[in-house]
């Protein structure tokens, strides 16, 4: 394995909102990106923008054997069916990473299905866009962003340096390792259940006219109830124990909140209040 | 009571984030206004800044009578007391109007309070700031915005007018009238149960390390979490009863998605997203 270079041939698989998202990125700075997509306007679009050098709609044996890094822009059981289907198909020395919002039940299958000398490293970048296609995607959305790469026994120090190097040049600000199984957790909190919440609170009164009222808190709080609804429902089923057990928690903590209201206890919703003040300031971007 | 105009002599009481929003989008049109604050610092930042033309930190009857139209930006029980301990200081046409965010235990009280020929008529600006202080104040806030009107039977045509009036002055994008009692049970969701959830999100989970890993949906969600626990306690028991029924609606919708989620309900869990989606397209910010 080479290090990571403006030699390095990139290709991305899907390009979607994220996968073009890359795309923007790294040929930006000057890195040579192709693409695998399921739509030839898809690449024409990224020919016409010039953010990608070629592109195809098939699954081509001469892009994927040309390239030394593949980024997995895919949904998760698309991108484990890609790798049982045609994996055959890679070279012996080509990394692989991903960008898939689960791990644990991804990252170990994958993994245990490549032929040798070819290396998996997963990753996920935490940025995203609430519309899903090529046409959304915005590489600023990685400025300030964390980076989470999650390595397993079977990845050498190599693979990880390399990944380190991809987040770097895509423009992200932390970069940080956890393993699959810390992501996952991780993400059920962070992710998965900000999303069981904005579709609620979304779907929980359905009174017309309030548009008419709204502030910013509420636009907030929902912005992304605008769910690309088979990829997170696949998500959330992929992750289902750790997310319930965030739903239980945050249940709990809710009816907690309420029964100081419901007592008229100002003191006790004031202190919960002072402790999310103080526990909020730590979560802000840092400046870009 | 003369219509809203550049003559207006308006005075400001409580020069916080939101009446510093209202000095700045006032002045910067042109409009005359002034202001009786606490602190001789705000003032001597709101002259600088030239947003006011002059303010004191006494409760003066000089610029109390001189006043065509007084905004209240105070808390709720502030307001209530400075009306009961002042309102003899108000002078016969003077307009009063406000900006608190709960209002059938306020606007009832005041207007009963008020001594002949001084009306008072409510308003809730739907844009504001998470920080405390009229360093924080930003007119831009108001574009594309909701100002909400809430007339009672005690209120008079003109004045309504005069309210819609400085609501466009303000820059508001929809001006809109409620009863106090429809716009307290649409606030109790709107606004009032989306800080409720910011405050859980932040206070459900405290393991060390997330903003290390944090994307920009919990970002989102918590915003709102850095709160003025004065205020917002004391908004929260003002409008206890409509509070705590929004949240058990939320909370039963939640438990709801839960159950799909469990039962591994793709299906179902997509059909709710879909919902949210459509429903939330409705709720975008009008484009300024």
């Amino acid at each position: 394995m080479n290090t990571f270079s403006k030699d390095t041939s990139i290709l991305i698989i899907g390009l979607g909102v994220i996968g073009g998202s890359y795309a923007k990125a790294l040929s930006k700075k000057g890195y040579r990106v192709r693409c695998i997509t399921k739509e030839q306007k898809d690449i024409d679009y990224a020919l016409e923008l010039g953010i990608i050098e070629s592109g195809s709609t098939e699954i081509s044996g001469e892009l994927i054997q040309d390239a030394d890094l593949i980024v997995f822009a895919l949904y998760p059981h698309i991108f484990v069916d890609w790798i049982r289907e045609h994996g055959h198909l890679l070279r012996k020395g080509t990394l692989l990473t991903d960008v898939t919002g689960v791990k644990g039940q991804i990252v170990g299958e994958v993994q245990a299905m490549l032929p040798d000398g070819v290396e998996f490293i997963a990753a996920h970048p935490m940025a995203g866009r609430e519309s899903s296609g090529v046409e959304y995607s915005d590489d600023r959305v990685f400025l300030g962003a964390n980076f989470i790469i999650t390595p397993t026994e079977k990845n050498t120090p190599e693979a990880v340096a390399f990944c380190r190097a991809l987040g770097e040049a895509l423009g992200f600000a932390r970069i940080s390792e956890l393993t699959p199984e810390e992501h996952d957790e991780m993400i059920a909190f962070l992710s998965q259940l900000t999303h069981c919440i904005a579709v609620t609170l979304m779907t929980c009164n359905e009174a017309p006219m309030m548009e008419q009222y709204t502030g910013d808190s509420f636009r907030d709080l929902t912005r992304i109830a605008k769910i690309n609804d088979v990829m997170w429902a696949e998500l959330f089923l992929l992750n289902k124990d750790a997310l319930l057990s965030q739903m239980d928690a945050f249940a709990k903590e809710f009816a907690d909140f309420r029964e100081l209201l419901r007592t008229g206890d100002s003191d006790g919703m004031r202190a919960v209040m002072r402790r999310a003040t103080v526990r909020r300031t730590l979560f802000d971007k840092p400046k870009t």
